[in-house]
C-alpha cells in the first residue's frame, strides 16, 4: 500500500479552490474543478490506466481501452463540492478509486473483469439548481432542461459545460461511457455522527434512504395587528404553527424517520402586520419507501385538515444497496482486521442514482469527526482515511481478480 | 358647514404622493411632503390663521398670532404616510382640524380659548426609524438620537428636516411651540373594523392600547438534516414551533388581549439544514396596563422555560383619554344627531404621546371600510368624513366659544 501518496493528493486537492475560511469551493465547471479534473487524469496517467472524459466533463480511468459495451467494476465519486465545504466530500473517494485501481492495475496488470474509476462531474448542485449531473448522464437519467439552467452570473449549464470539455480534450480524449456497470463501489466519508460514536472504523451501506420534500403553504388575510379584532383573523402564522405542531406530533412517533423544518418564509414579514401566507420546508427521509409513503400520507392528510396546500419539490426513493457486494465489504474489512458495522446513508449519493439505474452498488463509509460535512471543520483521522482506502482496495481485488 | 370644500381639499392632497397602485406615498420631508405642508399653510392663511412651522416641519394654525405660554386647544394629525398607504391615515384629521379652525375662526372671530391646528411633521416611522416624531418633540419627548438615523439612501434625517424647513420658512414663520396644551382632539380613521360593523358613525377613543413587542430568539446546532440522528439533534425550529405553541395557548385564554406574531426569520432557512437560530416578533396590547404586564409575564415565563432569549423592541403604556373630553365628544355627537359609541385604539397615534404628557386628549374615530387601512383600499363613506368632521368642529366650538 502506498499510504503517503494518498494523504499528499488529498491536501494538494484541497488547495484547489481552498476559501479563507478553510474550507474548499471546487463547483462543477470552475477554474478549481478545471484544473482538479486536469491533475485527476495526470495521476491516472501515471499509473497507465486509460482515460476518457464524457461530455459532462466525468473522467474515467480504466484498466483498458476497449471498456464499450462491457460489464466493468466502476468505482469513484465526485469532484465537486458544495460552497466552502470539507475537503474530504467526494474527493476522498476519488483519489482513493483512482490510486486503488492504479496500484493494482500496475502491481497484477489487466484483471479478469476491467476495472474503471470515475470522478463524477457534478453531484452537490450547489452552482447549477441540480444534483447528480454526473452520475445522472451516465446512467440515462438526465433530464435535458439541465442544460437550460443559469447560475447565478447568468451563465449557462450547457456553455460552462461546452467550455470545460473543450479545455479538458487537450489532455485526454473524449467518449461516450457505452460500458455496462457490472458493479459501483463508491467510498465516502459518513457526514453523520453515527461512525464517530461507535468503535467502528468501517461502514458498509444497507440503504440509501427516500427522501421527500414539501412546500407547504398556509394562507391568511394580511392586516393591522392592533386595529384588528382576535376574533375576525385569519392569520396564516397561527395555522402554519398549528400545522408544524401536529406534524411533530404526528412524524416524532414513526420510528427512524428523519424529518426537518428547516425553511419558513412569512409574508410580509414585519411585526405588526398579520401575516397572509406562510411557506415552510418540510423534509422527511426513510429507509423504508414504504414508511416514507405512510408519514407523506400522513403528512398531507394533516395539510389538508388545517386547510394548508403543498407542492412536492424532491420526490427519491428509497435505495437499498446490492447485497452481495455489502457482504464483500463485510469480508475485506475483516481481512483487514478493521472493525467494521452496518449503517444506512440519511444523505443522498451518487451511488443511489446508480443503483436506481440497476446496476449493483454499495458504499463504504468512514468516520466524520463530530458528525459535520459541508462545512470547513469537516474532517476525518488518518488511520480511518487510509483505513477506508485499504477495504476499496480490497474488494475491487476480489471483484475483479479473483472472481 | 362647508362640506365641498373637506371632500376636494382630501382629494387634493391625495395627489400629492399619489402612486400608479392607486395608494398615496408621502414620507416625512419628501418632495410630496414640503408640497403638502405648503399647501396646508396656503389653506390657513386663506382663513386669516397665524401660521409657524417649528424646527420639526410641523406646522401650526392658531387664531391668534400670541399663543406663547398659554393654554390652546390644540387639534390636527399628521401630514406623512406610510409607503403606498391609504388616502385618508392623517390627512383626513389635519384637513378637517384646519377647516373646522378657520371657519370657526371666519364666522365667531376670536374665540375665548385659543385654537390651534396642527400639521405634524411625521408620525408613520416610515423612512426612518422612528415614529412620532412631530409630537414627540412638541411634548418633549424626543431623543436627539432621532437626528443621526438615516433612510435607505443613506441621507440623515436632521439634513433632510434642515432643507425642509429652509424651504417652509419661504411661506410662514419658523417658531417655537411653548403653549400649554388644554385640550387636544384628533380626529382619525378607524383603521380597524369596529365601527365599520357597528351602526355608529361616530366613536370616542377611551384607551390607546399599551403596546409590548418582544424579538424572541431559539438556539440550536446546524446540521445536515438527512445525516443527523434526530436523538442527537438541537433543533431552533422545533424550540420556535414548542414556543409558539405555548404564547398562543397562554394569550388566547386573556380576554381583550390582541397579539400577533407576525415575523418570523430561520438561520439559514435553508431546506436540508437544521436551523441553528430562528428569530420570532411577537406584538402584544392591551388597553389594561396591568394586564398588558400579566401577558408579558407569562410570555417571559414561557420564553425562559423552552430556554429562548428576548429584546423588549417596543415598549408603550396603555394611555387612558380624557374622561371629560370623552363625554364633550359624546354630547356633541348626540346633537349632531349621529350615532356613536366608545371604543378603544389598538394602533398608536399623536393623541397617545400627547396624553403622555399629561395634556388631556381624546381621539375621535370614524369607520374604515372592510376595517383596511395602510393599503390603497383604505376608504371611508363621504357622509362619515363630513360627520366626523362635524363632530369635531362641534367640539371645539364648545371648548373655545362656550366655555
Amino acid at each position: 500500500m502506498n499510504d503517503e501518496k494518498l494523504m499528499t493528493l488529498l491536501h494538494e486537492f484541497k488547495q484547489l479552490g481552498a476559501t479563507s475560511m478553510g474550507g474548499v469551493t471546487r463547483c462543477v465547471y470552475d477554474d478549481n474543478w478545471s484544473l482538479a479534473q486536469k491533475k485527476y487524469v495526470a495521476i491516472a496517467n501515471d499509473y497507465g490506466l486509460y482515460c476518457f472524459c464524457d461530455k459532462m466533463g466525468t473522467i474515467y480511468a480504466a484498466t483498458s481501452d476497449h471498456i464499450s459495451h462491457k460489464p466493468v467494476i466502476l468505482t469513484g465519486s465526485h469532484m465537486d463540492t458544495v460552497v466552502n465545504g470539507g475537503w474530504l466530500d467526494g474527493i476522498y473517494g476519488v483519489v482513493s478509486s483512482v490510486l486503488a485501481v492504479g496500484q493494482l492495475f500496475q502491481k497484477f496488470g489487466t484483471p479478469k473483469i476491467p476495472l474503471c474509476a470515475v470522478s463524477f462531474s457534478e453531484e452537490e448542485g450547489s452552482r447549477f439548481d441540480a444534483t447528480f449531473t454526473g452520475s445522472r448522464y451516465l446512467t440515462h437519467q438526465l433530464d435535458d432542461a439541465v442544460f437550460n439552467l443559469k447560475d447565478r452570473t447568468g451563465a449557462t449549464f450547457n456553455q460552462e459545460r461546452q467550455n470545460r470539455v473543450t479545455e479538458l480534450r487537450q489532455v485526454t480524449p473524449i467518449g461516450i461511457p457505452d460500458f455496462k456497470i457490472r458493479s459501483y463501489i463508491e467510498l465516502h466519508i459518513e457526514q453523520g455522527n453515527t461512525l464517530d460514536q461507535s468503535p467502528a472504523n468501517i461502514a458498509v451501506v444497507t440503504d440509501i434512504v427516500g427522501q421527500k420534500r414539501l412546500l407547504i403553504t398556509t394562507k391568511g388575510i394580511s392586516n393591522h395587528a392592533g386595529t384588528t379584532q382576535m376574533s375576525g383573523r385569519v392569520d396564516a402564522m397561527r395555522k402554519a404553527v398549528d400545522l408544524m405542531t401536529k406534524i411533530y406530533s404526528s412524524l416524532e412517533l414513526m420510528k427512524g424517520l428523519r424529518f426537518t423544518i428547516g425553511k419558513i418564509i412569512a409574508f410580509p414579514n414585519v411585526a405588526n402586520v398579520i401575516p397572509e401566507k406562510v411557506d415552510i420546508a418540510l423534509d422527511i427521509r426513510h429507509i423504508d419507501q414504504n414508511v416514507l409513503d405512510q408519514a407523506f400520507e400522513q403528512v398531507t392528510q394533516i395539510i389538508n385538515a388545517v386547510g394548508a396546500t403543498y407542492r412536492l419539490t424532491t420526490n427519491v426513493v428509497a435505495t437499498p444497496m446490492d447485497y452481495q457486494l455489502q457482504q464483500q465489504v463485510i469480508r475485506s474489512t475483516k481481512q483487514e482486521k478493521l472493525v467494521g458495522e452496518r449503517l444506512f446513508s440519511g444523505a443522498g449519493h451518487d451511488a443511489q442514482v446508480i443503483a436506481n439505474s440497476k446496476a449493483p452498488s454499495v458504499m463504504i463509509f468512514v468516520p466524520s469527526q463530530n458528525g459535520v460535512s459541508h462545512v470547513p471543520q469537516e474532517n476525518t483521522a488518518e488511520f480511518d482515511l487510509l483505513a477506508g482506502q485499504r477495504v476499496l482496495k480490497r474488494v475491487l481485488y476480489d471483484l475483479a481478480y479473483c472472481s
